[in-house]
């Protein structure tokens, strides 16, 4: 049986699933089970790799042993180094391997990614601690994130690709009428790949955000080489060394997949980025370097960007307010305002908040919205969401939130975990601004700080958050709002400016939240960025359709 | 019934054969028929636009009226004036009309759009004499190109986005297991427009380049603004008008179509493009402007280009030469190389062409080639495939073609039109280089200008062609030979340069012909463009997928 036969059903599944944006995940036994064993194991596989080189990646060509990874929980370095590789020696590998994987039929990619992903899978645990020492996430948000989420977003990429891949005839006989007579041609139709794709890692996702690109590229028979963030670099090399594993195994060259360590007073991005021969390149971080990068589309590099946004929450009515926050708080905590759907703006009109028929006055909501971030911080249980944070300027920039120009409503109450009393941990500040404040609440304020801006009302919320989402970009919407025809202004005026919109959620699904085969992350319509996992273009872009024409 | 009802059944079929790369036409009625009593009222139509203002737009806010169209056949000008717009009033309708476009259902607008097709080719004769006196094809060709040939191409483009855009489900419900019990939302997945779309025509195909980005614009619910070239307005402003109508006669606003004429002397190209509400631009033309509005990628703008590119055809062997030869002068001669598919650079092998057991020494198979472009040029019934020269510019270029550093091999012969004794006309020069003389052979000399390269075999003949392709770009390459795995490795190398081959073409199929429904359009994937008509792409890139989500 062929790889490709072995997975054959999961991907008829997953690509069942994306066609229709159902619920699915490819490992639904790894989705809130946490079997203690297991975790025992992951944590002594990490544990053994502290303070050595990471020696199982089977690349070639590597000379010095770098590596400058620190856990946030800890506060002290990890220790571990991994082979440097010269850019020539990148790029020249990849051309090597790019000869032979281009010609690796459709199905044979699809297999071997599939089985790559099972491998991967055995791991999620050892990838899980690795994510939470170098991303600074909760253990939870670690394994989630860095294993059945991530490998769930590397199956989408794999379904959309195998979908776009496929969909048209390799080869037909085309006849056409000539009066009374009439002649035919022997057509064939191939996606061509690109050729090298170049994926940026970034410090806080750095599984989640570049599995999608890395597959699609596989996928659509261009070779990948994986630019990690410094500080995060472990748990995607645990993917890479699986990757590169089941193509050595198959009889591929381990380079089709390659890491390209560097160290913060060495980047390597923008030359690897500008290098002729990269022909498509993944981007997840800042607005500026994004920027930079899709500036390198006028050198005929296909570029997908996700940058900075400010996410904006319009509350405007509910039948229970205390739910509303109670999410929102959950919401406003996960890893303190480090994922690019976290809310940072809170809307909220001044003339008060309709909660059933009764009308609460601004300062009551406001009240109980920093009551409820203030209890689940403080809540022995919910705290660890938090996480740590991960750059020591985004700490900084959180303790100088007071300053920002407007009212604190809420001091940032003191966590400690009991197991890392090292952790760089900041619990949110909440501070409240007027409408005309623009300056304050215009920009990302990365990390755990809050905004509550006060309107003259729900339309003044929309109108803000609409031009925000446009000038700025943003990635995620929440509002409440009872009113059917608010939620329909809300969404046309937010989905105008190319940002989707969550309604009403409470309980236990949360705006950061985009579940695979099911929610578009990103829209790539705004400042945010400019492509979406994985919508059709984040494979299509990928290769080119050419159609040969025989005359026999 | 609706305009989708009455237009649904021809839809479906478009879909079908786009999906299935097979030949379809939309009105198979007009393919190779031209009924005489048609064709006079068609020419008492163009007859009656000349020395005119052309007021049939339904677009508002015009003041002056210019025109600078002249005919190639008459060499005098046309004296048709089109009501000239300011940029500030052209964008103010196209946002206005946005507004509403943006809302209209797909099925609406596909209803729409496939009536305008209906009434633009009741005006079929017309277009054909008004293309003819301005871009200078011969009748026929004018007739084909502009009418049923672009309608296709608007078919297609209608078919590929009504696909997309209904690709995925208007509303769904998702349902996600959490332990034992389930969590739903209410999702909704809208494609949503992105604004104004500029369309830049070109003088030598004002139509067929510019239909297939206005039709895929609208459909998307973006609106439409068409700067055509100074030269070639009066086929494209019948079509626009058309467009026109039929909005205003279904309630819509004729500013979702809108006609941006300029003069020479005063271009409004690089303003229109650079506005900041303009988000996407469909251009045709050189390079050298089509890597500038590449460079508007970085402003966010979405850009589809066509731009030069160098057409190879790579002779190795064949059953019988003077077919291949005499299908050679055919494409060779059509519209005076002035197509984007025309081919340029003739590779021959000096060591002779098998011609099925026989060794035709190379310069006989030279001579075989200028004698049967000589042959057609001065065949009373086939030298009206010339056409004439569109821009005098291109004439002086051809006339000095005997300068370019190579060895003459034809001399244009002398034509002349008995029904057009001032035509710019000018036919086929042949010069004869060698491989290393690359500088003549690497750039394109748009116009009748053909190379035959002397290599040393056929390897040297497809590492050039591919050299060729991927550096300065390439939309055709024809090939000939009877070896099957010589066919095999000029494919590989051609389409890994991005380029369509068209094999062993004799009888009546040629290289420059590219079928709607069935052939890409330029692929996208070298310097010749970064974009094809009509690949998912096409479409796909001119809206976003947003998923809303509600909790009910």
């Amino acid at each position: 049986m062929s790889l490709f036969q072995k997975h054959q059903t999961a991907l008829t599944k997953a690509i069942v699933a994306l066609q229709n944006r159902q619920f699915y995940c490819h490992h639904p036994e790894h989705h809130n089970a946490y079997p203690k064993e297991k975790a025992k194991e992951g944590y002594e596989a990490f544990e053994g790799k502290l303070n050595k080189p990471f020696e199982e990646l089977l690349q070639t060509g590597g000379t010095e042993w770098i590596g400058n990874e620190e856990s946030p929980f800890w506060q002290k370095s990890l220790g571990i180094t991994y082979p440097q590789t010269s850019i020539e020696v990148l790029i020249d590998n990849a051309q090597t391997a790019f000869k032979s994987w281009r010609k690796v039929s459709i199905e044979e990619r699809a297999g071997i990614l599939m089985e790559s992903i099972d491998h991967i899978s055995q791991r999620y645990f050892e990838i899980a601690y690795s994510t939470q020492h170098t991303a600074g996430q909760s253990f939870g948000m670690s394994f989630q994130a860095s294993g059945p989420h991530a490998t769930d977003r590397a199956v989408e990429a794999i379904a959309m690709a195998y979908q776009e891949l496929t969909r048209f005839p390799r080869q037909t006989e085309w006849v056409k009428p000539i009066g009374r007579t009439t002649v035919s041609l022997q057509k064939s139709f191939l996606p061509i790949p690109k050729g090298i794709g170049l994926a940026i890692g970034c410090s806080t996702f750095p599984v989640w955000n570049s599995v999608s690109g890395i597959y699609a590229n596989l996928m659509a028979g261009n070779v990948a080489i994986l630019k990690p963030h410094p500080t995060g670099i472990l748990p995607i090399a645990i993917y890479i060394a699986e990757l590169q594993k089941v193509l050595q195994e198959n009889d591929f060259s381990p380079n089709t997949v390659q890491l390209a360590v560097d160290s913060p007073s060495n980047l390597i991005t923008k030359e690897l980025a500008e290098h002729p021969a990269v022909k498509l390149i993944d981007f997840t971080g800042s607005s500026e370097f994004g920027n930079y990068i899709e500036s390198l589309q006028s050198q005929g590099k296909e570029v997908f960007t996700e940058k900075a946004g400010v996410n904006s929450v319009i509350i405007d009515s509910a039948p229970n307010l205390r739910q509303v926050m109670r999410n929102l708080a959950f919401s406003l905590s996960l890893y303190s305002g480090q994922m690019c759907t976290a809310p940072q703006n809170i809307f909220i009109p001044e003339t008060g908040v309709k909660e059933g028929e009764e009308l609460i006055p601004y300062e009551r909501v406001v009240d109980l919205l920093q009551n409820e971030v203030a209890a689940h911080v403080l809540n022995p249980r919910m705290k660890v969401t938090l996480g740590t944070i991960q750059n020591p300027m985004t700490l900084q920039r959180a303790r100088m939130a007071k300053n920002l120009g407007g009212k604190v409503v809420l001091r940032p109450p003191k966590v400690k975990y009991e197991q890392f009393p090292e952790a760089r941990i900041q619990s949110p500040t909440i501070i409240e601004v007027n409408a005309d404040q623009i300056s304050v609440f215009e920009k990302e304020l990365f990390g755990p700080i809050i905004l509550v801006i006060k309107t003259k009302n729900t339309q003044e919320s929309i109108d803000l958050a609409q031009s925000l989402a446009s000038k700025q970009g943003a990635i995620s919407c929440a509002a409440y709002t009872t009113d059917k025809n608010i939620a329909a202004q809300i969404t046309e005026a937010m989905n105008a400016a190319f940002t989707p919109v969550s309604l009403n959620l409470t309980g236990f699904i949360f705006v950061n939240q985009a579940a695979a085969f099911s929610d578009f992350h990103v829209s790539g319509g705004n400042p945010a960025g400019n492509a979406s996992f994985a919508d059709p273009n984040f494979v299509n872009r990928r290769f080119v359709w050419i159609g040969n024409r025989v005359m026999e």
